[in-house]
């Protein structure tokens, strides 16, 4: 690489880097996502050392590779070490095997070691969204020597409001507030102010669930321990918000039969774009075709009556949308944690009543259509019958599409899979088949086919 | 109501304001809203007068509702005078006029009065959801005297860790942290310590976007300003989680064809979610009568190469399948402020050539599996031909799918909609009308029907 600051004189220099020294991290970072490769990479390596890290915290993945691949063995170590220990994992967890190994083996043995734990933690889990980077307290401490310490060690850490406290054997007994702190008088033992009851989080929990907590309860952070109790990390609100919005994301892309993608949509590539959509397109595609040969065995019945094909993309229509409803709610119940496992019944029973209503307003809704479109001297046949048939049979469907959208979230859930996944194909496979058995059997029973 | 001292002891009931005390104010409201009315109004009085508004700001609208109708007048001015200002505000929103007004005329007419004003913010807004409970500060202040001040002032705020630096007009000047106050020495100005440049919002803003600045640059609170540039509120990041769960939940919910809820799923009744549902339930039906017609012109087609109809599921769910990924991606990428209104072109050249690439590779696993699965001589026609146009029309059919897909959610935003509410039913609308028009049209050209 060409020396970046062939092109700047000293003072130019000297200009940019306060500008970029007084300028947020996360837009210096926006602003070399904007530029070619090279310019973003002399840009980078004329950011102050200390601001550095953070910059690179917030570059996306291949910006952040580009930048590693350019850079010198110890300024990679460098950042890697300035960085908070879960921006570390994040951005290791991201890179290519080679790239991987080429920073592990600049960096200290010791932090080597805890990153290497650290990358064990399976993905969506606690142990892989929590850092190590918090002040933890002793009872004995007061006071003015926790605000002595707050200056000594505090610099370096996530956050300083809440301070955990634990005993010889790190077994976590509580917490203070930095609020508590100010208000307490300084000879005021650690001890005696600091709060027993305290929510906490282990390695293994889903960090879905802690977001839940998170919002629920108002905390800026929560402390992480292991089996014995003992404090190993904690998790902040940031990520919280970040978690919670992924989570989100990746559920509204399940739902629509994509297979979820960590990058904005505007900076994936066609091709990841593709690869994302066409699996479950195919899959779709493949599932239409059940629903067309039980449409094949009812050759017989459409040849008679050809107008029955023409509520075909109405049920099928009705019964999908009314089968998304349930399974929507359900899904982003069991998401908020506001339905759990448990409460399958109630939900079963709230939805067949629900069912029951929506599938016999709209049944009548129907029945009063068919009898103002269709004339009986033109169609041949009893308009009330068809009428009757079809609303028969749309009630039907309603009621199964809201049944199987309702519990297959629920039975995705029990089988430890994620209960979005199942929802689009499943119930389209499920809702278009009966549909059409229903339908077709109905108007054959009653026109005596 | 009778009252609750008379079934239990003097001890029993010390013992029990205690044990409540020390429980989380979110708990006790939880298992207040697990008993039935009487109860928990009975242990809401119980409870100690400093927390009792603490819990009251974390019940169900119904259980605030019983508990305001069943306690004294001075009780509830008390109670609403306690809550920090954006909960009281949700709490007037919500209740019926007659509560509201015997609420209002309890207050202070101070008090009153800034609600009144809150009340007139929009839903939605950055000023329905900020708070007036902040500290601010005066440039010339040392770190000692605004510790002081913290003190002094601090207990009742949302936050004390982002502290406001206001002029003489009121104007923002700048913030500190805690963090800062707390690293720097006892004689600072806090005009020389604090950082000028930072994220603010007005009370107009959506507080969707202000979610998305949370998210970016991991902040914890943030100053809301009037016109002027004068401070007017602030906005804490709890409040933000909770809007980035409300605005992800209402777009699922629109997304399948459902009204928004505010409650939680198990918590509403039956007939608010069948009036939620029906209403969308309905138009699809009426939607799916176009179809319907659409597919009666064709009769002719029909009969002369009944085969025809099976194909109409797979069409319509390969179709709707691909529509609802392109407005899944481009409706979440709005919410999050990763895709704008200005790239629209950029968007639809990334859908065309998406869609292209899909629908090809879709056409020709059909073409394939048409050439498998029928036999000429039981056909009495082409199989070759046959393919040929189903796999044409399926290739059409789901690129209209995702242009109408992705342009619709843009266009619903230029017309100042949300992006998500459009996104079911017209696209379905579009996409089974002109797959049919396509479909048909297709076959009878190459079948010369």
């Amino acid at each position: 690489m060409s020396q970046a600051a062939t092109q700047y004189n000293a003072r130019e220099i000297h200009e940019l880097r306060e500008t970029l020294r007084n300028t947020n991290p996360v837009d210096v970072a926006e602003r070399l996502e904007s530029m070619d490769d090279h310019q973003a990479i002399m840009l980078f390596r004329m950011l102050p050392k200390d601001t550095a890290a953070d910059v690179f915290a917030y570059l996306s993945r291949d910006m952040q590779e580009n930048i590693v691949n350019a850079i010198q063995d110890y300024e990679i170590a460098h950042i890697i070490d300035e960085l908070f220990l879960d921006d570390a994992v994040d951005f290791i967890e991201e890179m290519p095997a080679g790239v991987v190994k080429r920073v592990l083996s600049n960096l200290p043995k010791e932090k080597r070691n805890i990153i290497n734990h650290f990358l064990k933690y399976p993905d969506g889990s606690v142990g892989s969204i929590m850092t190590i980077e918090y002040v933890d307290l002793k009872e004995f401490l007061t006071v003015a020597e926790t605000f002595a310490r707050i200056r000594r060690d505090g610099v370096d850490k996530e956050t300083i409001y809440t301070l955990y406290v634990i005993d010889s054997q790190r077994k976590l007994l509580g917490a203070v507030s930095a609020k508590k702190l100010l208000l307490s008088s300084p000879d005021d033992k650690i001890g005696d102010i600091m709060q027993r009851e305290i929510t906490s989080a282990t390695t293994a929990d889903e960090a879905e669930s802690v977001a839940n907590d998170f919002r629920k309860y108002g905390l800026l952070a929560m402390p992480v321990v292991d089996a014995e109790g003992r404090l190993v990390g904690i998790v902040t609100v940031d990520d919280i918000l970040e978690i919670q919005e992924e989570v989100a994301t990746e559920d509204f892309e399940l739902m629509a039969g994509l297979s979820p993608s960590d990058e904005p949509y505007l900076k994936t590539s066609i091709w990841t774009l593709v690869r994302n959509r066409l699996p479950w397109l195919i899959i779709l595609m493949l599932i239409g075709i059940i629903a067309g040969v039980i449409l094949d065995t009812f050759e017989d019945a459409i040849s008679a009556i050809p107008v029955l094909v023409t509520f075909i993309p109405m049920l099928m229509n009705t019964g999908g949308a009314g089968g998304s409803q349930s399974s929507t709610l359900v899904i982003r119940g069991l998401a908020l944690g506001e339905v759990a496992l448990h409460d399958i019944f109630k939900v079963l029973w709230r939805e067949m009543r629900i069912a029951f209503i929506c599938g016999a307003a709209l049944a009548l809704v129907n029945f009063i259509r068919v009898l103002l479109m269709y004339n009986p001297d033109t169609l041949g046949l009893s308009v009330a019958l068809l009428g009757l048939s079809v609303s028969l049979a749309l009630w039907i469907t309603v009621f199964m599409a809201k049944i199987v959208g309702c519990s297959l979230p629920l039975l995705a859930k029990r089988l430890k899979l994620d209960p979005a996944v199942m929802a689009a194909p499943v119930i389209t496979t499920v809702v278009d088949a009966s549909s059409l058995l229903v339908f077709f059997g109905i108007a054959k029973a009653m026109f005596g086919l």
